[in-house]
């Protein structure tokens, strides 16, 4: 391709191997990123350096946090007795989001998809299980309503009911403003199936 | 925001300014970013400071290159009389990769747009009319088809054919396998003023 020289090129292929990035975009990125004055790209090289560099799992929850203790782990108001599993750092952060759990987390990284070859060793299981062995009054599972999901909440429900712990898993159902002509017939049963009297 | 340690916001920050990515994909850029091989990752951050350290506008075309003059412009088998005014690189690169275009470029950066304060001192074109007291025979404007594409090229026309070297202007119409039902009107227009016979 003689229309862009090597570094322009070699900028384009490293931008276009990021999930969601095409061709195009990845041109349109990379000029933009030419564009942009020499301190904010370095900035951003730095950015992606940085975080790479310092973020690794917090040694009691697996979230993905640049210290030894995650944020959430560290605070004392947390409550250490109610664990909510979730499969990755952005399910947490969406729970984060709603400023009404107060209980800690744990991040499994994955969830078990024979498809995909992933089985129970493959995903933070056994750290989760170490972690029961301390006072948990409750584990909630919130892995995704997807057939991985619900696989891995069903293995994990078989493994800690034995040790005396409550599990619950999230409520599936109608998402909240849902219409019902739009929602598939699996989650209309889901939320049938799981009516609460009013 | 206490669910994204201080590195990953700030990842998740530098991301998020770039063109067309909202807070969910930067979300997702980093994560993604963060599960790379160390390896991966570091040659990103390189390619993004590296074409930015080592990429500069070439000293005959202004076209972006890594080096003086771009390998088009020293390309010895191309036809320095022929020149092809284009917006910006993206677009030099669209008619390159017809691989039908011998002549040479000439990158404006930008166009003339009263509306949002770029006039003609704003792009190259005081370097366009350097160009052009060498030797050249044809200007052939392929600034886009929009407003200030179409303005630029009127200006450039008028300042040009006083010397005495021919000027043209890339051909709007039909694009080529467009249905004529979905094409706009002032398209449809063009078209039957540029027919030509057959």
């Amino acid at each position: 391709m003689e229309y862009y020289s090597e570094k322009i090129n070699r900028l384009i292929e490293e931008l276009g191997r990021l999930p969601g990035v095409g061709r195009k975009s990845a041109q349109r990125l990379a000029f933009h990123i030419l564009s942009l004055p020499k301190q904010r790209v370095e900035s951003l090289a730095f950015a992606i350096e940085d975080a790479k560099k310092s973020v690794a799992y917090c040694k009691e929850c697996f979230n993905l946090t640049d210290r030894d203790i995650c944020p959430i782990c560290a605070n004392p108001s947390r409550n250490k007795r109610i664990i909510m599993v979730v499969e990755n750092p952005r399910d947490l952060a969406a729970y984060e989001k709603t400023g009404k759990f107060n209980g800690v987390y744990h991040v499994l990284h994955g969830a078990i998809s024979p498809m995909q070859g992933i089985g129970p060793g493959d995903i933070k299981l056994k750290e989760l299980m170490l972690r029961l062995q301390k006072d948990v009054d409750e584990v909630i599972i919130a892995t995704n309503s997807s057939l991985e999901g619900e696989a891995t909440a069903m293995y994990i429900s078989k493994l800690v009911k034995p040790a005396g712990i409550k599990v619950s898993r999230i409520a599936s159902g109608i998402p909240v403003g849902g219409d019902l002509e739009n929602i598939d017939e699996v989650t209309l049963l889901k939320a049938l199936d799981g009516r609460v009297e009013i």
